[in-house]
């Protein structure tokens, strides 16, 4: 197969060509394992060195921590100074202003979020929520980065199990566009094309990977990756902090299930998931449908991918959706 | 350092961090060189483990050969067949028309671009040249994308040094932004942005890396990755197919100062270099500018920028520049 697929939401292309296709054990796998440099900086006992926690949930043993919220020791972004904005000849710049906040997940330096009990992947949504609401009193910080970086292979640094959250000033032009098309859609349609999505999906199956009563996964159309899956919730909704009670907890169960899958189909690959969701700033948008993105990292990109925005895939969305059904975890959530 | 900087191209942001800022010398390197399963099928007296050339050059002894052109052996696109669109529901598709091919650089396994004679790199740019002006007699091909992929951390999968070019039935969205960002600012002022960049470029010195008397190579202002360098001809052409013979010459002396001067500085990194240019199927275009693009492959791409765009470079282009500028080749081209 080598056809191109387009992406309906962006109108971004992808190749998809299984002419050099390999079995999902036959992948060049980026390790997932960090190596660690001396004891975890997260772990229980190392408190003090992070710096004071921003958030905690205490649901250990006798009441200990179980997820704690840092500032990131080397931030991308600060919040303290002014948003300034000043030119240089022809050139543009804007202050670093933004937050850069670390999730640790567990105080066990040795787990992986798929393997964390149910309650406790629900935890990290939670998290993340607190922080956005707290965070978007800044008026200035317009957009939540919310995302994992998992093994090496994918950017982690540390080893010990952790997400992050980079705060903005501006909305990231993969938003924009994200929204501009989900716009186009709708002006014509008066329907959320997310929404449109996920009819045709169900209705298909071929690229389905899990679903439960509040969110589907699926191997997407034009997928860029491999085994690239998006979780999406039934229920329309813009921002992802407005996920209620019961929501986060299918959340958690879909995000297992999917996690686990992919460690069985792809033997535990390093991966990024980042939740897609409008900006913090803005009320709810009609054509917006924020939903994750996992994108294990079993191929490399390299100078054709970046330098066109054109990827690459050397495996059907079908069959890595079928891969994924195929891989059934011990006691499937 | 922590700033927002602007590409006045494309309007991208970037984040300058330079908290984690680190030495060229401690950057964690992909390593470069790539395991090699057995003899290189690049190699002489292994023509037939290739398909049929496309092109040779022979400025080997004896009228051996010097440089080939051959299809790719799992190529991405092919041109047989029509090109067709079809829809499946909500979504589309297109068939994979295209070409696929590899320049393999010189016979000799061991050794990289780099390092081959000044003219066996410019043999490079003419391969290119002539293998775009052949292909573009096929009117569906409407962009070439030219480019190289060195050492494992790059994406490449045989170490015997080669580049590519991937012709293409639609234009990258990357090239439609640029052009329509070059074309925002010629509107205004009636002149090329990558002209004036340039200029102001010369003017400022700190982002150069190396000029002669065709070309300029630098960091650029809002660099994505560190040591990020464009090379781009001083003469206003949007075409990389009509660069002219003395253009050919220092380019390939430009090109082979700046990878030396990487391979000194980064410890022979592994790196992806592609061409900007315009679609071969349009005439000139007063707004657009072709360069090219060099990427060293020094830090891992992570969550965060392939879902917002926006990239995090540790490495101010200033520092990268003046690390660049210091390191000397034994005899500078």
């Amino acid at each position: 197969m080598q056809e191109f697929r387009k992406d309906p939401i962006t109108g971004r292309w992808v190749i998809i060509s299984t002419e050099r296709a390999r079995r999902p054990h036959a992948f060049a796998r980026e390790a997932s394992s960090v190596p660690h440099g001396g004891p975890s900086p997260f772990t229980v006992g190392n408190e003090a060195q992070t710096q004071p926690e921003l958030l905690a949930y205490h649901h250990g043993e006798g009441g200990a921590w179980s997820l704690r919220v840092v500032p990131n020791r080397y931030p991308a972004l600060r919040v303290e100074g002014t948003l300034e904005h000043a030119g240089d000849g022809m050139y543009d710049q804007m202050s670093g202003i933004g937050a850069h906040e670390v999730v640790i997940e567990t105080p066990d330096p040795n787990v992986a979020l798929a393997d964390l009990p149910e309650a406790r992947i629900a935890d990290l949504f939670w998290a993340f929520r607190d922080r956005v609401n707290d965070l978007k009193r800044d008026f200035r910080l317009r957009y939540m980065v919310l995302f994992k970086n998992h093994g090496e292979g994918a950017g982690a640094t540390i080893g010990h199990s952790h997400s992050q959250l980079i705060a903005l000033p501006v909305v990231p032009r993969t938003c924009d566009e994200e929204i501009a098309g989900g716009k186009r859609y709708f002006d014509y349609r008066s329907r959320c094309i997310y929404c449109d999505m996920l009819k045709q999906e169900l209705q298909t199956q071929s690229r389905i990977v899990s679903s439960n009563d509040g969110f589907v996964a699926f191997a997407p159309y034009a997928s860029r990756f491999p085994f690239e899956t998006w979780v999406m919730p039934r229920r329309h909704t813009s921002h992802f902090e407005s996920v209620t009670d019961p929501e986060v907890r299918q959340l958690a169960a879909t995000m297992k299930q999917v996690l686990q899958r992919l460690d069985l189909a792809l033997e535990k690959p390093a991966f990024n998931f980042v939740i897609h969701s409008a900006p913090v700033q803005e009320g709810p948008i009609e054509h917006y449908h924020w939903h994750i993105e996992i994108i294990p990292r079993v191929i490399r990109v390299a100078g054709f991918e970046w330098s066109t925005g054109i990827y690459i895939n050397p495996t059907a969305p079908e069959e890595a959706a079928q891969f994924l059904r195929d891989a059934r975890p011990a006691s499937p959530a």
